[in-house]
C-alpha cells in the first residue's frame, strides 16, 4: 500500500452526512432531534441492492475506513481491508461506514449545538446506548434504498453494533462478521473506561463538558486514551516494540521526567488523540460500551443470538487480553447450540486488540470466502 | 483471625524510627541526609542472632506487616503470615520491616523535612532506585546487630528488595522469598506507573510537588490508584467480585455518572488511598519500580544471580497477570542452571497479583517448611 493510491481508486466514493429532522427515539426515552450521520460509501450498490455491507467502527473510529483524504498522512483505519480487490471488495460489493451518534467526526455527539439552546450539548447531549447507535445508522441504511444487507462487520465496540444490528433488526442482516468483540462489557472493561471517564472530568478544563471555545481537557483525554493503548497492545508486543528502552538510549537520568520509550509512546499517542478527538465524545461513547450486555438484555446468550437470522464469522485472536479468545468461543458456542454453525477462527497473533485493524493478512482470506458465500447463494 | 488480637501476642513488639546523620549515597550519586527508617519488629533476637527475617513490602505498603495498632480498623499487611505459630513465627524468628526510603510512613522521603530549607522535599527528593531502599535497610540491620539474616522475603516490589538483598549483598542473605515478582520491570509495568504519575502530575493541586499544608493532588493520586487496583486483580476475581451489578442495583440511570459497583469500588479504593498516602512518595516509588533491571546491571539474569549465596523460595500465582508466573520462572530456571535448586511453586489462585497478600493458605505452609529447613541448618 502505498500514499499514492487515491480514494477513487475504491470506486464511486461518497463523502457525505445526511441529517434527519424527526427525533430519534433513545433507548433513555430521550429524544435526540436533528441527527446528523457522517458517512462514507465505496463501491457501487447493484440493481438488485443486495450487495452493501456495512461497516461499524471501534471507540476512537471514524467513518473514514477507506481511501485517503486529501493531505492526510494516513489511510482510513481499515483501508487495507477495503478496495478493489480487497476482502471487502470494492469491485462486488457496496461498503458503507458511519461515524456513530455520539461521535465526533460529523455525526450529531456533544460537540454539535443543541438547537434549543444554540450551543454545544456538551454533558447536556443524551447517553446513549448501542442500539441508539444502530437506530441511527438503519435510518441511513433505509434513505439509502436497502432493505436488507448482505453483512454487517466491526470490531471491539464496531462488533456490538454488529451483534446489535443481528438480533434487533434481524431480518436487514445477512452476514454478521464480529472481530475481537464481547457479547457484553467486562467488569475489566468498565473499569478501563471508567478510570477513563475519571481522568476527563477530573481535569478542571472539562469545565462539566462546556470546554468548547476554550481549552480541552487534554491532559484527562490523554490519560484515558493511554490507558486504552495500553489494553489495546499485548505484553509481548511491548516488548518487542519498546522493552525497556530509554528513549534518549543513554540510560537512567535519574529524574521524575519521562525516560522509558514506552513513556515518549504514550505520551505521543495521548497527544496525537487530542488532536483528532473530543472528550465528551470519550465520556459518552465509552458509556455506551459499559452498558453493552446483549444475554441481559434479552435473559441469556442464546435467547439473544436466536432472534437473529444471519451467517456468523467470528475471529478473535491469541494475545487479545481486552475482549480474549473465551469472549468469542462464548458466542460461537451459543451459535452452535442454536445450530447455526457459525463460523470461528482463533487467530495467532502477538498484536494484542489492535490485531484486528493490524493483522489483516490471517483475517483477509476468511472474510473474503464468507462474503464470497453469501453473494454466491444472494437471490 | 479476630479484632481482639493484640500486637503484644506477637512478642516482643518494636515500633520506632531510627536516624542516621552521615549520608547515603545514592545510586544517582546524591546525598541523602539525615535518613530516618520507621521500623516494626515481632518476636526476638536470639542470643546467636541469626533468627532474624527482614520482610520487604510493596509499593503501598510500610512498616506495619503485623499486629494491630490502637484504634486501627485492620491489622498490618502481612498478618495472617506473622505471628505465634504462623509461617513467620514470632515465637521463633525476629520479624523486621521497614519503611522504604522514599516513603511516607516515617522513613524518609519527599514529604519529610529537607534540612538544606526546612521545608518538604517535594519534588526535589532525589529520584531513588531499588538498590539505595536497600542499602537503607542494610544499615538498619547494623544497627540492631544483625551480621546476616535468616531470610529476606517480600512480594512484588518487596520481592524487587528481596533480589537486592540477594545479589547486591550476598554475604547477607541465607535464605530470598519472592512471592509475585520479577527480575526486571516489564514494559507494561513501566507503562502503567508511567500514566498513573501521568495522573498526579497534571493534577493542578500538584503544585510541581509542593502541595505541603495546602490541598494535596488527590484526583491524580486517586486514578493512579484505580488503575493499580485494576492490575493486582484478575478478571475472574473482578467478575465474581463484581459482575456487572449496579451499585443501586436497579440498573441504567443513562447518566454520566458513577453507576457500576466496580465503579464505586475504583472511587473508594482512590479516596482511603488519599486518606494513608503521599502522591509524591507514589512518583518515587514507582520510578524507582521502572529503574528495576536485575539483568541489565550485572550483564544477565544469570551473572547478577551467580553473585547470590542464599536459597531460594520463588512463589507465583497462576491469574497473577502483572507480575505473571512465567516472570518467576525465569529466575528458577536461572537458578537451577547454576545449580542452586530453588524450591518453585506456580500456585492457582484467581485473586491476581494480590494473592501473595491474600492466598495465604496455599503459600504459609511452604514458606513455613523453607524457613525451617533454613533454620534447621544453622550453625
Amino acid at each position: 500500500m502505498t500514499r499514492e493510491r487515491q480514494s477513487d481508486g475504491l470506486g464511486l466514493v461518497e463523502r457525505r452526512t445526511m441529517t434527519w429532522l424527526d427525533p430519534l427515539v433513545l433507548e433513555s426515552g430521550a429524544q435526540l432531534a436533528p441527527v446528523t450521520l457522517a458517512y462514507e460509501a465505496y463501491g457501487r450498490l447493484n440493481a438488485a441492492r443486495d450487495n452493501a455491507i456495512l461497516l461499524l467502527h471501534a471507540l476512537s473510529g471514524d467513518a473514514h475506513a477507506a481511501g485517503w483524504h486529501a493531505g492526510a498522512a494516513k489511510p482510513g483505519w481499515w483501508d487495507a481491508m477495503v478496495g478493489p480487490g480487497r476482502p471487502f471488495d470494492t469491485d462486488r460489493y457496496f461498503v458503507i461506514c458511519s461515524n456513530v451518534i455520539g461521535g465526533c467526526q460529523g455525526s450529531t455527539g456533544p460537540s454539535s449545538a443543541d438547537l434549543a439552546t444554540g450551543r454545544a450539548y456538551g454533558a447536556r447531549f443524551p447517553v446513549i446506548t448501542i442500539g441508539d447507535m444502530v437506530r441511527a445508522q438503519a435510518r441511513l441504511i433505509d434513505r439509502l434504498g436497502i432493505a436488507q444487507l448482505l453483512a454487517v462487520a466491526g470490531g471491539s465496540m464496531g462488533g456490538f453494533q454488529a451483534l446489535e444490528w443481528a438480533t434487533a433488526l434481524p431480518e436487514r442482516v445477512r452476514g454478521t462478521i464480529l472481530l475481537a468483540t464481547s457479547a457484553r462489557s467486562s467488569p475489566q472493561t468498565v473499569a478501563w473506561n471508567a478510570i477513563g471517564r475519571r481522568a476527563i472530568v477530573s481535569d478542571p478544563r472539562w469545565r462539566s463538558g462546556d470546554y468548547y471555545g476554550g481549552e480541552p481537557p487534554t491532559d484527562g483525554l490523554a490519560i484515558a486514551r493511554m490507558i486504552g493503548h495500553i489494553t489495546y497492545l499485548s505484553e509481548p508486543a511491548l516488548e518487542h516494540k519498546f522493552g525497556r528502552a530509554f528513549q534518549d538510549g543513554s540510560g537512567p537520568a535519574f529524574s521524575l521526567d519521562r525516560e522509558f520509550a514506552i513513556e515518549s509512546y504514550l505520551d505521543y499517542q495521548g497527544a496525537i488523540f487530542n488532536a483528532r478527538f473530543d472528550a465528551n465524545s470519550y465520556l459518552y461513547i465509552t458509556k455506551a460500551m459499559d452498558y453493552w450486555d446483549l444475554p441481559a438484555r434479552y435473559g441469556s446468550l442464546d435467547a439473544a443470538l436466536a432472534r437473529s437470522r444471519s451467517e456468523f464469522l467470528l475471529l478473535s485472536f491469541s494475545s487479545d487480553w481486552l475482549y480474549p479468545p473465551g469472549e468469542s468461543q462464548l458466542i460461537a458456542d451459543a451459535l452452535t447450540r442454536l445450530g447455526r454453525a457459525p463460523t470461528y477462527a482463533s487467530l495467532e497473533s502477538s498484536a494484542g486488540h489492535d490485531a484486528f485493524l493490524v493483522d489483516y493478512q490471517p483475517q483477509g482470506p476468511i472474510i473474503s470466502e464468507f462474503l464470497g458465500a453469501l453473494a454466491g447463494t444472494s437471490t
